[in-house]
């Protein structure tokens, strides 16, 4: 069977308090798409964080001390780093221009996932508000699922993305920052290989590999989808969470 | 427009001097597949390497004292642990079980991505052979477009791909290790956002986003399909290479 990304065109600028389960039956309606059970939704990280106003105004950060000098070190905005430091458990590396952090949510990420693209304010002067990521994005897409499960009688899967860089490649690629109704990881643990010996490699990071495709369709900016609907997905949906893609501290590379 | 990734079913087990483009061409008759301009194939590397023959008896292999060390701190079987130092230019970290080096080719990945499983050597003792990855996958990829574009006439992207752990992220990605006749990097740099600003993040890493999206579809192991057909790529094609990708050791984050 065909895995089939479909970005939704239609889609209007989200704003504080819109109801996204509301605007994506509408965006289904357009596209004339009828949602499937096992069908899945892929939402762009910023219509999630705008939907629950999660958009600062700079003016309204005062940096500290400790902002300050790291927005020196880094070459950064000092209230920027101020909603970095606010928004991380702890810095990782800092570079000119990028600061690598334990987001609170718990993933590793450049800048604390902090976005100053495509973020209007109320009117002018835009460049001085920024966006952070949704508070729960793991409860974002529960609830999203349960409303749309509501509205069309369907189950589906609900994947919640951002564009994070990697440490040794270059470019940034799509992954999941919050998960409802499909697997994080999908465990091949014991399953024989062709030869019928026992596969070594063991987890597949199935929602990063699928939040990757949706980025690639999504595009970015100006002629952005930020909803992308998906069929075809290889594997049972299941309850998931974003914590099974967390690499424990102590297992993890970087450190 | 959708992106639709479709995985050939009925592809042979391949095995050293077979034309991967033939078998590709009935494969694609075999799935009713009419390739199109624009259209890419993606293939496991698995079965890039055993039609080049990088298939190795370990029985072959005499560990260097280098080999045996390593092999003693990491739990390693030293023979595998010779070959991993032959296939790469610099070890980053060790821990049980796994090797982090510098492939020869560039990239930063686990065990010098040696397969242990679905090789099968000249019949008995399987255990004993393992798989290398491709000697210059970009100019496998490249040989593998022009046999195919000479067969059917279409000019098609090809991509070469392997599954990659993450420094700090639980589970395997698909990732780009061959490109040719598509985009490396999609490079957004002075698009302007939605709202008229340029935008800050310019680099997509569109192949390895390919990569981890074809990678999902083909599965692992008994139930694998290696070769996967894409429609639907957002982006258009051209010249590109692995080395796209390849971030510069001091601008590597990790070291």
């Amino acid at each position: 069977m065909s895995l089939i990304l479909t970005p939704l065109s239609g889609i209007p600028l989200i704003r504080h308090g819109d109801n996204l389960a509301d605007v994506i039956v509408q965006a289904l309606q357009t596209n004339k798409l009828a949602l499937e059970e096992n069908d899945i939704l892929v939402f762009a990280q910023k219509i999630v964080s705008k939907a629950e106003g999660r958009v600062v105004n700079l003016a309204t950060v005062t940096p500290s001390q400790r902002a300050v000098e790291l927005a020196r070190e880094t070459e950064k905005d000092a209230r920027i780093v101020e909603l970095v430091l606010r928004e991380s458990s702890e810095i990782l590396r800092t570079r000119p221009g990028t600061i690598i952090v334990e987001h609170r949510l718990g993933f590793v990420c450049a800048n604390a996932g902090i976005d100053h693209s495509n973020v209007s304010g109320e009117g002018n002067n835009a460049e001085e508000w920024v966006l952070l990521l949704p508070k729960e994005p793991d409860r974002s897409a529960e609830m999203i699922r349960q409303e749309i499960e509501a509205k069309t009688g369907k189950q589906v899967g609900i994947l919640i993305i951002d564009s994070h860089g990697r440490a040794w490649r270059n470019g940034t690629v799509g992954v999941a920052i919050g998960i409802a109704g499909l697997p994080g990881l999908q465990d091949l643990r014991g399953k024989p290989d062709l030869f019928g010996f026992t596969l070594r490699i063991t987890q597949v990071g199935v929602a990063d590999e699928l939040a990757a495709a949706a980025s690639l369709v999504m595009g970015q900016a100006a002629e952005g989808t930020p909803v992308v609907h998906v069929r075809g997905f290889p594997y049972p949906l299941r309850e998931g969470s974003l914590k099974e893609l967390l690499r424990p501290k102590d297992q993890d590379l970087f450190r």
